[in-house]
């Protein structure tokens, strides 16, 4: 039994890793900590998990976090840059669900988050967990920076057509729309129930944290420079990301269906679509899936992507457990078998 | 393996069948039919389960289901009482979920359902599904009328309190509130989500079908008659009961708390919160269990009970495999493994 | 022109004032007050009055708030009754939308709100603004303490009962659920979309500060003591109330729809609709109106009535435009005359 | 007083359509027809009329429309084609909210509807409802067809950018996100809240019947070719489209927001918001308004485009009285000052 703790574990992204770790074999959760809550049970805490977790918050501990074989860390920006260095040194696996790890460039890094990185030798060695572009490399890190929502919805839907340069890589524009539960469960006047529902807005056109980590992965598998345009927007639903993907065809004879079914034939979480078929966010709800539709409207020279996952598991604990089962050897799918929930 | 059966999956009770027999490890799914489906693999009616369930729907064929060990009617009203009858002679246990069998006179399903009952010597025989009463004589049952949503609800949250007989019988109020899948999946102008989403209605307060389910349940507890005012009510959910439950108190003395811990500690479904909790029905989303609270406002000497379950599980197919468990002599929980999905 | 002024126009409440207002054709606003967002216009705050109000908030300042001739208070608890005195001995008729001056009885006030009330001489004086029991007192009020959401929707449900004498007055029950607008704009984790969207639970049941509000508007129609239990519900909506209200009937012949058709003949903004009907919230949506069916079901001694309520608009706002328009002797309909807005 | 008709008032844009016009001070309502309902008294119909409107509906009879000035067709495809031709030649003014008479070209109107026009002649003269670019041939018209919900969204966003030509215009993207409203009050299993409640998808990517609309209208704007790739969505709200809008910018120098402001100066349903801000569907809500804002991210060269509007307001009934005034020389605004409601 591999031993796990997790830090910060009040909020969204920690409910779903105590969700999906409760019924995972190969982990025993150890350490859940949380400086607000310490002494509360999970379960208190989060009632969806009585009789599920009979965990307690206890304040972060160096410790007690080293006695573990992995951590994962469900906090905001900013902490695990600074608590992961130590854990990392003294052997545990970290597993980061926060974007303090994601930008291979720390310059990037301060020019987006407005502060210096704390730990740049850490960051260059840090692999960015998407496996699907990443398994060798995460079986073998020690620190793993999980992929982030959008970006990991709306890279497995260009990855087939940049790798395999089909497509102009600097035209390309990500529509995305998410679930409310991605703004976290912080208390914000703009994430109230009463702000959100039967609304929808874009926001971050100017520029969003996610445009360089999405960038940074297109240009790989470009293998050269691309320009998106990436416009996030929130929606009423509680989870979920849609990801409506566009670009210009350069090859057109390109058989868009066969490309990205060849590309994702082993993928145990990539789920290609047949022709013609348009992929709802609730047929991954819950599901550590990413339901991806191709098209090519009219016959013209643009091609359109329509790629789905729920943003609190593929998008970030899912993806997280899914990178742990790489790092130990573990059946990657192991915690992950849950059937999605629709209606 | 238990060789299982489906009539009328296409709906939502269909759905969750299917979502949660997949990962019934004691069971194989071998017939599943709709004659408006026919040919049609039930992955593309229900993207969700690509992936899980490769079975396509068939007309409904005897032979196949007689073939059976056990079959699921997930029909509308009046199917099972037609169709059970030969399967049951045949040998196939059967657990209806729909209303055919719950009322044990016919007389009374007539005035509820305006036509006669066609099997009527069945319906004498028929088990009321509701393991926390029946248990034992759902073990021996040919044919389970597993109980329905409302009912579940309300039975669950009033039994203690009748049983012990803490309360005067002819004071009971439900004031029960449903999410719109409890109507089912089939078009109507009233289940539009135009119509349902941001309001909020009371329905059948003249009557609803399940007074008379519920009101059976609890004479049986009572040991004597009853009467229940009951309120439905539509409201902008997928999916969840909840149960408001009032009752005068006949014995402002009783420890009500320790009077649920004590009638439900060996239950493997019912929760009892801690004093002064509220369940919300998200804390059972997806999953089997119903959560109740008790209180008694003021100290006055009314008792308001809550009381929440998942309409689709609980109060449908999660029930229906609990019953299949228990008349095959399986561990009760096998299938219903899930935890609750918050947020 | 009457020149109004509102303290705390930046909540739900604020909001809802400015959008009747702005087509009020006897008043003209002239201050909005905020601390917090002093300087910004409020259509930069709430665009959806973009066009439609130029204001800008400003600091709170007594002479400003003093020339005009009635203020609304749109605040927290606890502001009111520091402030409204000083207005109203210079000659401003105030109208409260918090609970500051609801509760005729200190003592009570400071039971259920935790501390002194800070103007107990303007508390004898204020009069309970609910126009359908009060119409003739508010007219000449100096100070008005608006009704609240749950208190007027529940009393204006059990009035015609209670003053004709044919219920017992100590059987109430009030099943009461709110939108989630209801919380106020106030950032709160408990109104998140992520923790309100898909799911329903109760709160407050052991006691909750409407509670008082509505057994002394409920023992002054009865003439006497009642005993009411009151359970509010957190609901899935943005707006709206739904009160589902029972009571044992002590009079079996009376003609329910005659009484509730002859108690509100007259009134503009309360309707009852014909036998048989239930209510739905968004009928009243946006508007000032309630709607009140009343059923007796089974013919048994159990009188239900459903009410419904725009929590912002009768529950609030256009309550409190109500009353101001009664106070300064304009049409009572004045600035209230929208159409709910359904679907 | 303009007598008025409506053919087919039981749908969403019928409901509107009543709701705007009940408070329209220059129209009178006289005939309002549905076979199906004929009979039943509007406000039985939609409850949130009661008080409103009186009115029943009756069988559709030429005599009594053709009494009318004004006759509005909400009825489905089909509908008006075959029945306006009739009122048109005894002099009656027609203003069809479907899709008969938007596309100039009966060939294409073929294509995308699958049967021929059933008033070719007609056709030819119908004037394009949008005011914002045919305000005059609109005034003098026998036939308008009110522009659909996604071709106004789209065209009010992209007309500035194509009328100036600083945008290539085979590069357009209309990625659309519409509530659920704009699908009908027609019973259909895609349109239940159990299937649209929490979840988001893409529909009719290979080709939507509004995409020639579009395309007809942009040309004309472009004075030469488009080429648009259209992909429409249906959100989880009742109400609203946000069409997001992107373009290759083929003048980088251009003053985008100045061009907006200057283009929309004028026109009372237009409003252009200060450089930065997102308009958020609500911000509309039951109003006519078209909010847009205009953006270039990164400075790069793709422009990106807001635009909400609700659907069934300048979508279609607000739009339709819009043009209603425009033809019988009345205040554009009569009928149509109604305060956009949020939250």
């Amino acid at each position: 039994m591999i031993k796990v703790g997790i830090v910060g574990g009040t909020g969204y992204t920690g409910a779903e890793l105590l969700r999906l770790l409760s019924r995972h074999d190969g982990v025993e959760l150890r350490v859940l900590t949380s400086r607000a809550e310490a002494g509360r049970r999970a379960d208190d805490w989060f009632p969806s998990l009585r009789g599920r977790c009979e965990l307690a918050f206890t304040a972060p501990d160096d410790d007690a976090l080293s006695a573990c074989d992995a951590v994962f860390f469900a906090t905001p920006h900013a902490t695990a840059m600074k608590l992961a260095p130590a854990l990392v040194e003294r052997g545990v696996r970290v597993i980061d669900l926060s974007a303090d790890f994601r930008l291979r460039d720390a310059a990037e890094f301060q020019r987006w988050y407005g502060h210096e990185h704390a730990a740049p030798a850490l960051l260059a060695e840090a692999v960015y967990g998407l496996p699907e572009v990443n398994r060798d490399a995460i079986r073998g890190a020690r620190l793993v920076a999980a992929a982030g929502c959008y970006p990991t919805a709306t890279q497995l839907g260009l990855l087939p057509l940049l790798e395999a340069g089909v497509i102009a890589p600097d035209t390309l524009v990500a529509d995305c729309k998410s679930g409310v539960s991605g703004a976290g469960r912080e208390a914000k006047v703009g994430s109230l129930f009463a702000e959100c529902a039967d609304t929808l807005m874009a926001y971050g056109v100017a520029g969003h944290r996610h445009l360089p980590e999405i960038e940074q992965g297109l240009r790989q598998a470009a293998g050269g420079p691309v320009a998106l345009t990436f416009v996030p927007h929130l929606t009423p639903m509680i989870r979920g990301i849609h990801a409506t993907l566009y670009a210009r065809l350069r090859d057109p004879d390109c058989d868009l269906q066969a490309l990205f079914e060849s590309r994702y034939r082993d993928e145990p979480f990539v789920d290609v679509l047949p022709p013609g078929r348009h992929p709802e966010t609730r047929s991954v709800r819950g599901s550590n899936v990413c339901r991806i539709a191709v098209q090519r409207p009219q016959g013209r020279d643009t091609v359109v992507v329509l790629s789905v996952i729920d943003n609190l598991v593929k998008g970030a604990a899912g993806q997280a457990i899914q990178c742990l089962n790489l790092m130990f050897g573990l059946d990657e799918r192991s915690g992950l078998d849950v059937v999605p929930m629709a209606p």
